[in-house]
């Protein structure tokens, strides 16, 4: 079915401009409000169209990671050393074939420069350090290994250093609002007092392009009441990620069919599509983010196991690894085996993810009757554990790599929990966009008056993925948007 | 570095029409060929650009496999049951996530047809089976199975079905060009006795559109001077993959850079990017054959272990299946492990690709010293000969399915073949077409003017991959889009 309304309007076709300003940015999220920011800074009046009735997308919900490093005032106070080479040379390895080295280079370079700003524009974050595993600090800890820097194969590769800055949740009430409410509230309230506007409950439908091809502007409804919004600089597009479109995670994406997370109903991928229509080029639309549903306290002190009873991750390394090699490796099936002791440590240790914590599926005396119980082959999961035994008898682990602190051999009773299916996530793929977050044209230039930042964006994260890398480009590239289109 | 000339340009802009045809088709490949016959039946004058100096594009190279099936003339001359629908029950199982279900059914449907529509056109089928593991018939065999249909788990899916139709290399001298060659060399004739005009040496650079969004023809250049081509009824893009533009490659399927395959130095997405740059919608993006490197009668006898000494795919099954699991699942990580009589009774047989049988990497005496050699960790390829010897002298492969014709213990002396990045491959994806073949906009309709069949779309393999998917849907669907230009 046409849904022709993605087509731009022609400005010759407006007759009546409802609202206007120099900068027009869809989406009041968090590359919305810090584009927002910017651009009220560099002089241009600025006017927010948020679907929703009130700022914060989907970054407001998040547990609040913003991956920065390369040695900010943070990762000094509590003795991490790290420099803008060592992330970049972690982030290449993280993120694997097709990484946009140019955006991870520029995104390194600019780390502490923009930590600073979140500071100054009233970010808070702790002074303290959560160095257990584990998908988020359980109390309000400020910083965290968040990509499995301190793990096997990356702590081989660069420097370990803990990279994902969580906002404080200070204020108890608020607090419980999550990491990322405490990164959007003050934004916005810098945003506010900047004089942006805000017209809320009201959501884009086309672009307004003018004869020569220049967007000026856009379409929206408001309670089903049509406005046109004149952008005389240019327009932002902050509307987030696809993960709700059914028809493109089918398209682009489809082994999230079924399962997207950590986003929001209103990530319908409209921002790509409107640019699109404009002939705008696309990025590894492939790509997503993988949660796991399982407690990283667990995992570490166990052995996981794909639907052959093999291993194939380290599982002291981050969560969002092993979902992703768990979804797009393992056809999602994932079997965690802990031995009474290692359950037990498990059990007694603080995890922000305590609800992962289920019961076993299967419990037996033995390794075989293990095997047998949970239907796998004679001797797939034993020899699997008689390989790891051995290994772990001497503090290694050869097969993968998992750090000597979280080696054990498994002795005695064992239990199994069935995590087959135990992911979601959200896209990663969009727009391509320079440096100035300038959205590009298939022929390579850019489309005058476009720009775009965040999830609507192919970002730092094109293949695998590190928590904080949203917030962390959305952020950044937030800002370079509305630097630019207030110059523009 | 923009190349402003994949913009389309404007109708009124062109001053001097160089050729006209009802229907301008964009390249001679397979797509191409049966698009030109289909739409000169119609009544169409056609004219073919093409920017190589004759017909054949990709598709006179390749070995000629068309997937068809569903009962074919020669499928139940050589004693095949087979229906649309056991058919399509392989198709999606085979594709996996994101199967274009509406697209598959169609071919299904169609398929024996499209058979006798090619025997008619004079294409040559001989009427003989090839059963034997391989990549290719190493006769002029016509019928043999070529996307794992007789392996697991498929064979438990649907009834299993050879599909992959062969031409017959019938004169010894033209047979050395490859079926693929005997395909186009019938349907090249056939469109020239019909009146099919080509123009060669010609290559692509922009549509030209009509004030109302039509395209109306192409700009184009031969030996560097610029044409313009009006086509007063519609152009179909059949142009082939973009397996040799290396940003696309980069941005949408990373994991085959630097190893481009069974595809020509033209396939540079031309077609994908004009129409793109019209507000076509892609589909699949992510999505590559891969080829793997290595002798099906010898996979087939051994255990095929990844880098962690892990099996991970039954060894009988399709190559282009352990391609893909090998190069997307298994980091491009595979060794080959035989004992002496598998090796010598692998290297008796006949096979197309003799080439693929290099000598081993490693030989040793026993599993222990060959794992040692190969630098495994202790066990790592012990226990996974040991589980699979266990099963195998029971005549069965609970792990994997392996058929229990090729299931034996491994016995003796070992030998180890290193097949790390033996993989290469094309795109399969590409724009989203409808099933007559017209190219849709990003909002869901057909763009007018426009028609895509072949490499440039998204066509039945959109994930999974079985040999002839391509000329299988490169003619069906360029059938499709020579009868819609020649209607619209």
């Amino acid at each position: 079915m046409a849904d022709t309304s993605l087509r731009p309007l022609p400005a010759a076709e407006v007759t009546d401009w409802t609202h206007a300003a120099d900068v027009v940015v869809a989406g009041y999220g968090i590359a919305g409000v810090c584009a927002a920011i910017e651009a009220a800074r560099a002089g241009a009046s600025v006017l927010i169209l948020e679907r929703t009735g009130g700022w914060g997308g989907a970054a407001a919900m998040a547990g609040g990671f913003i991956y920065l490093g390369g040695g900010t005032p943070l990762q000094q106070a509590l003795g991490f050393e790290d420099t803008p080479e060592n992330m970049e040379k972690f982030l290449l390895a993280a993120i694997g074939a097709g990484a946009d080295k140019e955006k991870i280079a520029d995104y390194c370079r600019g780390s502490v420069e923009h930590y600073s700003w979140l500071v100054a524009n009233g970010v808070p974050f702790r002074e303290a350090f959560w160095g257990e595993p584990g998908w988020e600090p359980p109390h309000d800890e400020g910083l965290m290994y968040s990509g499995g820097e301190n793990a096997a194969p990356f702590n081989a590769i660069a420097k370990p250093a803990p990279r994902g800055h969580v906002p404080q949740m200070a204020d108890k009430r608020i607090g419980q609002r999550s990491g990322g409410y405490m990164l959007m509230k003050p934004l916005a309230e810098t945003a506010e007092s900047l004089g942006v506007r805000a017209e809320f409950d009201t959501r884009i439908r086309r672009l307004v392009v003018d004869e020569d091809g220049r967007v000026v502007g856009l379409r929206a409804t408001r309670f089903g009441e049509e406005i046109t919004v004149r952008a005389e600089r240019g327009v932002v597009l902050a509307t987030g990620s696809f993960a709700y479109q059914e028809k493109m995670i089918e398209g682009y994406a489809p082994r999230l069919i079924g399962r997207p997370a950590a986003a929001i109903e209103e990530h319908d991928g409209i921002g790509i599509r409107l640019a699109q229509a404009l002939g705008a080029d696309l990025a590894h639309m492939d790509a997503t983010e993988v949660a796991f549903f399982a407690d990283p306290q667990m995992l570490a002190r166990g052995i996981l196991v794909n639907g052959r009873g093999q291993r194939y991750v380290p599982e002291d390394t981050y969560g969002g690894r092993i979902g992703q090699l768990t979804l797009m490796q393992q056809d999602n099936q994932a079997y965690l085996i802990l031995d009474e002791q290692s359950y037990e440590q498990a059990l007694a240790t603080v995890s922000a993810t305590p609800f992962f914590r289920q019961p076993p599926k299967w419990a037996a005396e033995t390794v075989a009757e293990l095997e047998a119980d949970m239907g796998l082959p004679t001797l797939a999961l034993q020899s699997t554990v008689e390989c790891y035994n051995r290994h772990a008898a001497e503090g290694s682990d050869p097969l993968l790599g998992k750090k000597p602190e979280w080696v054990r051999p498994l002795r005695g009773s064992l239990a199994a929990f069935d995590l087959r299916g135990f992911t979601a996530g959200f896209t990663l793929g969009g727009l391509r966009t320079d440096l100035d977050s300038r959205v590009l044209h298939v022929a390579g230039d850019p489309i005058p008056g476009l720009f775009a930042a965040g999830r609507c964006t192919s970002g730092i994260a094109t293949g695998g993925y590190v928590s904080g890398a949203s917030l962390g480009d959305g952020s950044f590239y937030g800002r370079r948007a509305g630097i630019a289109a207030a110059k523009s």
